[in-house]
């Protein structure tokens, strides 16, 4: 299988780079790409062969992207770029019929109708790469949709999971910053924090299973074995575990519809010994339903959502505003955001906009 | 659909004529069969307008069904038989094609191969009906079954889990009665507290799913949610769950691919709480051991087994042995077994010797 990986030198292209090291020659390197770190770029180049290998930062680094994701010879284009620069390389892949292995939130969360429009009109498909709806994608295979109920996205509930509005008013960036189940980068380890995540997530969860909003759940499950659950009508549930690793869902991505042996470790449950659940604690944690309102309001406003949630975890990070100011200053980006039916091109500008008028309100804090 | 059920008037029948009650049509009863219960079983074939309705006590009751369960209008028959007599109208079943909704332990335990065979050459098709076998092949749909490593049965433990072998030498036949999870008659409940209901699905598991032993296992669940779960090649697993009530796994199988409407209710998992896992203490619940050692002979051994484990059960509801003798006299009978290949028409003189040799032991006790 020849695969692309867009954004190789992240923590998921790392991760899926391990999968191909441990592929015995099954799935091929044939590109590249990263955003500026050449140096690393040209280590996995060499040791991939990669016959396409591709430094984004250019000018006209986009249009390479997409000259390479369209070629005959890609079988599979893994894209974990971070941010918008991910949505036009994967509409293309999907438009020339490629099967992409989605990472990216951005493009699912701005323009997720739009992604699943190119997948059905251009024969290309998508796995999702992300862990809860990569689970939900295993446990949908070989169910008749028509038989599901409900989808069910499971959250660890953070670092601050149990926590009281005053005690949150407290926390630290430190604090914030240690997630006690997964390893992942300072911005998202901030979003299981304030549960934007699973806001993130369940936007994503409404376009790539195409399911209404009241048939989507989150459920906190401190343990974060179960990554997502299908319930069926009849009563019935299947749910999807395997250990935290990143490993287990990118495989299955790249190996679909099979699997590769040994891609994570087994789950030893007698050592784990239980499996809790609990409700999300909405009034505490109001990000997850500022998520659920912007996919309510539709147009650009989940894209409002993130750029706000960007520059306000930013700077969270770089101790410029407290904890529970992050919500407060999405939520006041979004009352102002224009309401206008969602166009492609806009998109770039909505989202800069978005963004500097966050940064106006955090100046003015 | 037309469904014929053998065996209607018990704890199984009862319950799939409720799914039928609740199917708005879609299943209709074209025949009924029971041992001996003539007023329910009348009951039940007026309610239904069953065209056919057999009292299998007559000496040519097993002719009957035979005759019955290979209609060309059948479409399904669902066997809830106790005992022997459930093996040559299933055979009779899969032979002619049919979907045979299986509820019936002893024909898989005894002659699960031959089930098998007949279901392959025959073109007729076993949905299992048993929770936790029903559980693992709702999982497997739609996974190639070459990407499985393992196959987990979980029981609840039942009433002595944590019981010491001191503790279990004293308790009486109403304690093991008293099973924590679910409803079922006074032999399969016992069963349940030695654990040789573990024992006879591992034996089950093994011909239905055609898993070698060392790819199945059994793991204790004390809330009874998680039915059964499929571990994958790389280190995925699939769990199904529903409340535990039979009526789950009847739907299942009836609807199958599909699935009925509120078959079951829903399961709360904030109201479940968690979900605890613990290993099965074989040393001090031998069963699980015997029916896999019986597994290991072949032949004759799990007729052996299930008979003298029968008999053993039967001695200790009637409070002629205690609760310990049941795994020592079935360990004995199974000693002194014949050993030979197996064939149909010797299952019944084996069986039968085993109940008589199983008898004599307790006098002798």
């Amino acid at each position: 299988m020849n695969l692309v990986i867009l954004g190789s030198t992240g923590s998921i292209g790392e991760s899926t780079l391990e999968v191909v090291r441990n592929s015995k020659g099954k799935i091929k390197v044939l590109g590249l790409s990263a955003y500026s770190n050449y140096d690393k770029l040209q280590r996995q180049s060499h040791e991939f062969k990669s016959k396409y290998t591709i430094l984004a930062f250019d000018k006209d680094g986009q249009e390479k992207l997409i000259d390479l994701v369209t070629k005959p010879e890609v079988d599979t284009v893994l894209v974990a770029i971070v941010g918008f620069a991910a949505l036009r390389p994967a509409l293309a892949a999907l438009r020339a019929g490629k099967t992409v292995a989605l990472a990216n939130k951005e493009a699912l969360v701005t323009c997720g109708e739009l992604l699943m429009q190119e997948q059905k009109q251009g024969g290309g498909k998508i796995i999702p790469v992300d862990s809860e709806h990569n689970a939900l994608f295993q446990a949908l295979q070989g169910h008749d949709i028509s038989d599901v109920r409900k989808l069910w996205i499971t959250g660890s509930g953070g670092p601050f999971r149990g926590h009281s509005r005053k005690q949150l008013a407290r926390v630290s960036v430190k604090q914030a910053l240690n997630h006690p189940k997964w390893k992942m980068g300072p911005k998202i380890t901030v979003d299981s924090a304030t549960l934007m995540n699973k806001g993130l997530e369940f936007i994503e969860a409404r376009w790539i299973f195409d399911f209404k909003e009241k048939n989507i759940e989150v459920i906190i499950h401190p343990q974060s074995i179960i990554h997502g659950i299908v319930e069926f009508i009849d009563g019935a549930m299947l749910a999807q575990m395997s250990v935290p690793d990143m490993k287990a869902a990118i495989s299955y991505a790249l190996y679909y519809p099979h699997r590769q042996t040994d891609a994570v470790r087994p789950l030893n449950l007698i050592e784990i010994k239980k499996l809790e659940f609990e409700p999300v604690d909405v009034k505490t944690f109001p990000c997850l339903s500022l998520a659920q309102l912007a996919l309510k309001m539709g147009g650009y406003s989940p894209t409002v959502l993130n750029a706000a949630n960007e520059v306000a975890v930013g700077a969270f990070l770089n101790r410029k505003i407290r904890f529970l100011d992050i919500p407060e200053l999405i939520s006041k980006t979004m009352e102002t955001a224009p309401r206008q039916s969602l166009k492609l091109d806009m998109i770039f500008e909505i989202d800069a906009w978005a963004r500097k008028r966050t940064s106006e309100n955090i100046s003015s804090l």
